[in-house]
């Protein structure tokens, strides 16, 4: 299973500093299960979108996933709905 | 401003596979203007606890939050929110 790898690597290495969106394809195929974890980025003053990065259990692959999609939404609230389960 | 930096950073360096949860303490004091991006880890093999853990805009500090804390819920419903404000 390919997936999109659609992260722009070129940070400032080392520096972990970005000083631009991270984003330049998402991918679209629901992907939910392959996640292991998410990184939600708020707009700041480097990138105007919110940017959400998935990071796939099995590869360690990182992946720009597309914070409109539906399945998105509900990956994000899933985990979230855990929180109240898991307490 | 110090942070109860509390996350387990003995991860398995250079994998970055962790084998156990990651956080130890978490931040009680609302931080969210503080916040560059949220990273959420739903429970897995290694840890049976849902974990955030915030990266700091000044510093790049990892903090973890309380995944039940109101004002972490409310920082993570804000980004998600955004997400329709921002299309």
């Amino acid at each position: 299973m390919h997936f999109v790898t659609t992260c722009n690597c070129s940070l400032l290495t080392g520096m972990g500093v970005e000083l631009h969106c991270r984003c330049i394809m998402t991918e679209s195929k629901p992907i939910g299960r392959h996640i292991e974890k998410v990184e939600l980025i708020p707009p700041n003053s480097h990138c105007e979108e919110t940017e959400i990065i998935a990071t796939l259990k099995r590869t360690g692959e990182k992946v720009c996933l597309n914070p409109e999609a539906p399945w998105v939404k509900k990956v994000i609230n899933k985990i979230m709905s855990k929180l109240s389960r898991s307490s």
